[in-house]
């Protein structure tokens, strides 16, 4: 991967990494974040304890599938091109929903369900407050989506795809950072591009030294919010941040809310991407969906400021309702937005 | 109870008794009603096998939480109203849910959980498709919540209750209607009013020897739909069904959707009640919803015609979105409407 373009005649177009989770949504207000000591648009990790003490606090809540790079995964799908997602459920009723939900959706997935005494732990849920600015803030607890394994990642299916796409809230798993390895090797040596999502400026504080790492080492395209990317290189100044990125990586989309999006390459290229106007409900999931489009443009081939506009539309589309998840299929959206 | 106005002094104003389920709703269109074979509009009990059939091929989901005579329950909270649920769940992630939510809404639900072996038929849960002109198709697979005991009913809670309000699907449950005798004689003894809905027109053909006989016997206020109330008298005239039913029962509240409701009286009175218009997404709850207007208003000793116009309020909030449960406080919606 030396281009700026996807690898030709792959079967798939992206790969998605990530934490496997079935989100817990409901509307509070700010004093219900105060009450529980919550940072309101962060993610937080919590045990089973404060889960229980917080879901028992929260007002009836609806269940939809989640997880970041999942959400990516059915974007892209959405947007009738071809995915896949690698991560973690238990053979629960929670797990049952995230895979069925994930595979409606036309993604390819085919992790092993944990089973037998190790899927005690459940799977992964978010507990996701949305407050009347429709901000959301969320609180995760992991359950098995932190037991990645070697064996979850099969070479082969990287090889036949243009783009491995990995979370940044992987790193929270100690050891899915050996199991992460074993799939950018895949991709190094298969010319699949590697892309990265910072994730969550919280998560780039708990893990910067390996980001930084990773990023200059790795990464082919690279997503963050002017948050993350500052909380990256430590400086509250986004064009120092921009000039820090260009050295890193191929291709890094800083999005900004609503300013739109920010594409840089190591060419130096700069294109600047306006904000898809949206009735705000709830921004859970908008980072995702921006990345979900912008890959299904890239994958396509498209040019940068289209793969930005597509990332656009996405975004717009599901901050528009409750879920992080599209309600609307992407492709029919963006054929009448062109 | 002789009288068409509630018991005084009560401490709860109505005890719901039901089917405990976990909505399972998505949007599919025609062929996919077709393709399974479901009538349009109606409620199907469904096995394991073809619940696993249906499930496979359906779109992503929401879940949330649902159930007859519990959206009642939740619907009369909401209101500002005193109520309490009974109905069952195993000890599972959707009986969890359930519980979390029923009780999140205000409403006093102590029914034990199903736990042990008995516990692996798992919580009810209801798969519902929302075709494009609104309507609903449910799928429901019962597991546990057919399996209502006698220890689960506490003749204190019925007669502590200005009304205890059953759901016909319970029917469906051979050992529920002992269960429900209990409850009956109870309501008798304590002058507590019995308040039944026929809850569906199929359900109405596999027990209408049961429910004519229950509504002749022991029914004060009885709810039911055009088709319902049509089938029980096998009838196809609307206006002989209620020359019918008014020698049955105190109260008969008929509604009949768009065209509002109609409340009959056994003393000869006839109350036309208008709809709530409405943003049509999905008639979900629609008539549950109603119910806990009416029994919100009756237990509060308001005029008829006040409590049909709590119901349809309720009613039109609840089909104007997914999900058969109020998403705003159905108290400060009667006070700007009223």
């Amino acid at each position: 991967m030396n281009a700026l373009q996807p690898p030709d005649g792959r079967s798939v177009d992206v790969v998605c990494m990530g934490m496997a989770i079935v989100d817990v949504l409901t509307h509070a207000d700010d004093a219900f974040l105060d009450r529980h000591s919550m940072v309101k648009g962060s993610m937080d990790l919590i045990d089973t304890e404060r889960a229980l003490r917080i879901y028992g606090d929260m007002p009836p809540a609806i269940e939809i599938s989640g997880g970041s790079a999942a959400n990516t995964a059915v974007g892209i799908a959405s947007f009738g091109r071809r995915s896949a997602f690698i991560g973690k459920v238990a053979d629960d009723e929670l797990g049952e929903v995230f895979a069925h939900d994930i595979s409606a959706a036309g993604v390819t997935y085919l992790t092993p369900t944990v089973s037998g005494p190790a899927a005690a732990a459940g799977t992964a849920r978010c507990l996701i407050l949305v407050t009347p600015d429709a901000q959301r803030t969320m609180n995760t607890y992991l359950g098995v989506a932190a037991s990645l394994r070697r064996e979850d990642v099969d070479p082969a299916l990287i090889a036949a795809a243009s783009v491995v796409y990995v979370e940044g809230y992987l790193w929270d798993d100690p050891g899915a950072i050996e199991v992460i390895g074993v799939a950018i090797d895949a991709a190094h040596q298969a010319g699949t591009a590697v892309a990265f999502t910072l994730s969550d400026g919280f998560c780039v504080d708990r893990h910067r030294d390996a980001f930084l790492e990773l990023i200059s080492a790795d990464v082919d395209i690279l997503f963050a919010n002017e948050v993350e990317i500052c909380s990256l290189y430590e400086t509250s100044d986004f064009e120092e941040a921009v000039a820090r990125v260009s050295d890193h990586v191929r291709i890094a989309c800083l999005t900004r809310s609503e300013l739109g999006s920010v594409i840089i390459t190591s060419e130096g290229e700069r294109v600047s991407v306006p904000a898809v106007p949206a009735d705000l409900v709830d921004t859970t999931g908008a980072g995702d969906l921006y990345a979900s489009g912008f890959l299904s443009g890239w994958s396509a081939g498209l040019a940068l400021d289209e793969c930005g506009s597509m990332g656009s539309l996405a975004a717009g589309e599901v901050i528009s309702h409750l879920g992080a998840r599209p309600q609307s299929p992407l492709s029919e959206l963006w054929k009448d937005h062109r």
